[in-house]
C-alpha cells in the first residue's frame, strides 16, 4: 500500500500498535511529546526533523535563523505539555561542499534559542548527505508530576489561543515573493518565540487540554477534539487572525489563520470558570495577549466554525507531511 | 571555508566551542553518550543519524534489519557510557511511493530490538524527504552515578576489546559481491550486537576508558588516546580478527579489524590488576570472549602496531563522514 493512501495520521495509528502499550503512567506516541516515568521524576521527550527543500529553503532562510527556529519547535512541543526544556541532541546532514562557517552560524542560532530558555545543545551526529538534514531531540521537565495532554478536554470548556495565528504562513508567502516590508510577518515565520513563559503562568490554572500550532489551527485544534471525543464550536468574529492591511496575497487572514500553521501559539482548553484568571495571569506574566475564541461541545456536534451567525464545518486543510 | 578541510573531528570542535561548557558534573559533546545531571538521577543521552546511500543500501538492507540496527547503533553508544537503554524517539523521513509496509516492516526490526533489550520507541516524527532518513535519539541511565568515559586511560593499563573485529566489514563487502554464504559475517552487519550486558558483567570491575567500535578500532581506540592523553601498543598476534578461510576479498583479515567499523564491540582500558576478573566475569556471564590486546602506553610513544616485533604506527583510517 502506498503511503499517500493512508497519510501521515493514518501511518501513525499503524506504528503505534508496532511499538506497543505504554508504560505506567507514561505517554507515548501521539501528543506534542512523550511523558515518561523514569525511577526518579517524569521527563518530556520529543523530536522533529527538518529537511531542506520540504521544510525550509536555504535560499530564503539563512542558518542563524534556521537554527534558531529547529530548536524553537521542539521547545514548543515540550511547552505544549507544560513543561519546560532542558536538553538536546542535533543530528545534523550536511551536503558536500557546504561552508563550515554556515554549520558555525546554524549552531549560534541553536545557541541564541538555548540562551533564551536556559537550556543547551549537549551533543549530536554529523553525516554526509544529499540534503541538509536537522534532527533535534529534546528532554525537558514538567512541573513536578503534572503535565497537560490532548484528551482531557470536556463538553462546555472553553477554547483559548494565545498570540496571533496566520502570521507565520503569511510571513512565509511574502518572503517567497521577494517582498520584505513587513519584519513582523517575516520574524513569526523565521524566529518563532515557543510559549514557554506562557506556559509557566498558565499551568497553575489547570488547562485541561493543549496543543502548539504548528500543522494548522484547524489541524491541531483537531487533535484534541480526537483524543478527546469532543467537538468544538469557533467564533470567526472572535479568532485573532494575521493583519494583512496594504498586502496582497491570494488567502484571506482567516484562511492563513486556520490552516497556515508553524504559529506555534498555544491552544488550549479549560473550565470555564477558571478560563479568565488563567487569560489574565498569562497576559500579566508575559504580555503575550490570550484570546478566547470558542467552546468545547459534544462530539456529535461536530467541528464548526460560526460566522456572522452561519455555521461552517472547521475543516480546513491542515499539513499532512505525507500527503502534500 | 570547505567541510572537507576540517572534517568531522575539526568541525565537532568548533562547534563545541560554540555550544559552551558542561553543565556542573556532565558530559556533553565528545564522548558516546552526553551525560546529564537532572535534580532526580544521571541520564544517558545520544543520537544517530542514518541516511540512505550513506548508510545503507535499500538494495542489500532489508527494512526489518535496518530498524533493528537503527537502534542497536545507539544502543551501543549508551553502553560504551557503562548504561542500559531505556527509550528512544524516531525521526524518518520518507521518499514519495515508499510502502506502508516498508516501514511497518521498519518498525518491527526496532521493536525486535526493544524487546532484546527491555526498551521502547516511545514517539517520533516523520516527513517527508529525497533520501530515506532515520534519525533515533536514546535515553539511559547509567548505573548510578557511575559512567565510563574515553578520558580516564591510563600508562600502565591493559586494553581490551570484545569480540571479534572486522565481521562487519567483511560481511558487507561479501553482500556487495552478492555472496551470501557466510550468514555469520552477513549478520555481524546487518544485526550487529550492542554489548549491553557484557557491560553489566563489566562495570562492577571498574574499567578505566571505553568506547564502542563504530567508525574502526584504531579510529575508535584514538579517540580514547586523544581524550586520555595516552598512547597505546597493540600487539597484532592478539587481536581477535575475523576469520576468513576460503572467501575471497581485497582486504587482510588485520586490515578489515583495524579500520574496518561497525562492530559494535567494546574497546576498553582497565588497570592490570583488574583485567583478568573483569574479563573472566563478562565472559562467564555473557559467553562473550573478551581479549586482551595491549597496553597503555606514554603519549610520547604514540599509537603503535607490533607485528612479529616490528613496530609499525597504528594509524589506519577510520570512518570521517564528512571526508569519505
Amino acid at each position: 500500500m502506498e503511503l499517500s493512501q493512508v497519510g501521515e495520521f493514518g501511518l501513525i495509528q499503524r506504528l503505534r500498535s508496532i511499538v506497543g502499550e505504554p508504560g505506567d503512567g507514561e505517554v507515548w506516541i501521539g501528543d506534542d511529546a512523550a511523558v515518561l516515568r523514569a525511577p526518579s521524576g517524569t521527563i518530556l521527550f520529543t523530536t522533529d526533523l527538518l529537511v531542506e527543500g520540504v521544510h525550509f529553503d536555504t535560499g530564503f532562510t539563512g542558518p542563524e535563523d534556521l537554527g534558531y527556529k529547529s530548536i524553537a519547535v521542539n521547545v514548543s512541543d515540550v511547552a505544549a505539555m507544560g513543561g519546560v526544556p532542558r536538553r538536546a541532541v542535533v543530528g545534523l546532514g550536511v551536503v558536500p561542499g557546504l561552508e563550515v562557517e554556515w554549520i558555525e552560524n546554524l549552531y549560534l542560532g541553536m545557541q541564541q534559542c538555548c540562551q533564551e530558555f536556559d537550556m543547551a545543545v549537549v551533543g549530536g551526529d554529523l553525516t554526509r548527505s544529499d540534503q541538509i538534514i536537522i534532527s533535534v531531540a529534546l528532554l525537558g521537565n514538567p512541573a513536578g508530576r503534572l503535565f497537560i495532554e490532548r484528551g482531557n478536554a470536556r463538553v462546555g470548556d472553553a477554547v483559548c489561543v494565545t498570540g496571533t495565528l496566520g502570521e507565520s504562513a503569511a510571513g512565509l508567502r511574502l518572503m517567497r515573493q521577494g517582498n520584505r516590508e513587513r519584519l513582523d510577518l517575516l520574524k513569526a515565520h523565521l524566529r518563532p518565540t515557543a510559549r514557554v513563559k506562557e506556559v509557566q503562568a498558565l499551568r497553575r490554572h489547570l488547562p485541561s487540554a493543549m496543543v502548539d500550532v504548528s500543522d494548522g489551527f484547524c489541524a491541531d485544534l483537531g487533535h484534541i477534539c480526537a483524543a478527546s471525543s469532543v467537538g468544538v464550536l469557533i467564533q470567526e468574529s472572535d479568532l485573532p487572525v494575521v493583519e494583512l492591511e496594504g498586502v496582497e496575497l491570494e488567502e484571506s487572514p482567516l484562511q492563513l489563520a486556520l490552516a497556515g500553521g508553524e504559529d506555534y501559539e498555544l491552544c488550549y482548553t479549560i473550565p470555564e470558570d477558571r478560563c479568565e484568571a488563567a487569560m489574565a495571569a498569562v497576559t500579566q506574566a508575559t504580555g503575550t495577549r490570550v484570546t478566547k475564541v470558542g467552546e468545547v461541545v459534544e462530539q456529535s456536534r461536530g467541528r464548526v466554525l460560526l460566522i456572522e451567525s452561519a455555521e461552517h464545518p472547521l475543516e480546513m486543510p491542515g499539513w499532512d507531511h505525507l500527503r502534500v
